[in-house]
């Protein structure tokens, strides 16, 4: 007869090994997490997401400005689009705003990355938003923000996104998948 | 008396757990892969790293031109990072140059990124090689590569470098990390 062990301990092994499961980095489970008041929280830790990539001058809060934005995605919604092209439920992208610096050190051209200048987030989630697609702002210092009026933001994703509300035509590894899944639409001009 | 359990069940999902805890998501641990000859391996998945910032006209190919270069960090060595301002061994940075884009879409004016033009690799490995860190350059469809002459890259990140060999100067979220350690040294002009 084999050799057996206290239940309690196999319990404790079992559960030990679910929370590893559940846990952000592991999962890339990252849901929106909201103030009690409804106002979205600030992203923290969306620096270790996965990078889309970045665009210089095509800030959002100054049009034709020489700042840098830096583009981030969950984890979980990265590698469910990777196999569906498509953005699942939840999924939150992030638009980070930088200033941009010529000069110092070696670089004597071009443009490198600074100071944080603000943040704009996008979220899908049709149970929380009549519109599906929802947007904040948010500066370096503020804690919360609640949804942008929707001829801010939503509007224009509604009309450019090439995938569903997202710019995929500016994320050069993710062009490819929604077009193998025939999820790409042309923007309009 | 508690109820008891096989050791066989306790053992298989003992297995699960710690195979679970050495993933390449949940440790961070990437090390650099060597073909048979020696060669460094292209670094597949590097998109999926830790990201620490971009550039535009700063490449290493073209001095002077308009190409973007985004930087990566493998996950283990980034926590490393922020817990001591240092590089532990077997740290890998990619730098990735793609092409930019001017025209298209909602964009007048700026630059986006287009296709990939190649990546320079660089690897702390003070075991495997005499000058402690090594470099290599990969194009698009370079399968490995051999160590750069100490000459063309070393050297400069050598002197330039404001921790140990990488250019913290221009990763605006881990210079305040590297001044908190005191690790920062502050480049030659």
């Amino acid at each position: 007869m084999a050799r057996r062990v206290p239940l309690a301990v196999l319990l404790v092994l079992f559960l030990a090994w679910t929370a590893r499961s559940v846990g952000p980095r592991d999962s890339g489970a990252i849901p929106p997490r909201y103030a009690e008041d409804g106002r979205l929280l600030f992203p923290e830790g969306y620096r270790e997401w996965i990078y889309l990539s970045s665009g210089l001058g095509m800030s959002y809060s100054k049009a034709g400005g020489d700042e840098f934005t830096n583009v981030f995605v969950t984890p979980a919604s990265y590698r469910a689009f990777l196999s569906s092209g498509k953005w699942p439920e939840q999924t939150m992208l992030v638009v980070e705003e930088r200033a941009s610096a010529s000069e110092g050190s070696i670089v004597r051209g071009g443009h490198y990355q600074a100071g944080l200048a603000g943040l704009g987030v996008e979220i899908k989630d049709s149970a929380r938003y009549p519109d599906t697609w929802a947007y904040f702002t948010f500066r370096a210092d503020t804690a919360s923000a609640k949804p942008a009026a929707k001829s801010a933001c939503w509007q224009c994703h509604e009309e450019h996104g090439a995938v569903e509300h997202s710019f995929v035509q500016f994320y050069p590894t993710l062009q490819p998948v929604a077009r193998r899944f025939g999820t790409y639409k042309a923007p309009p001009p």
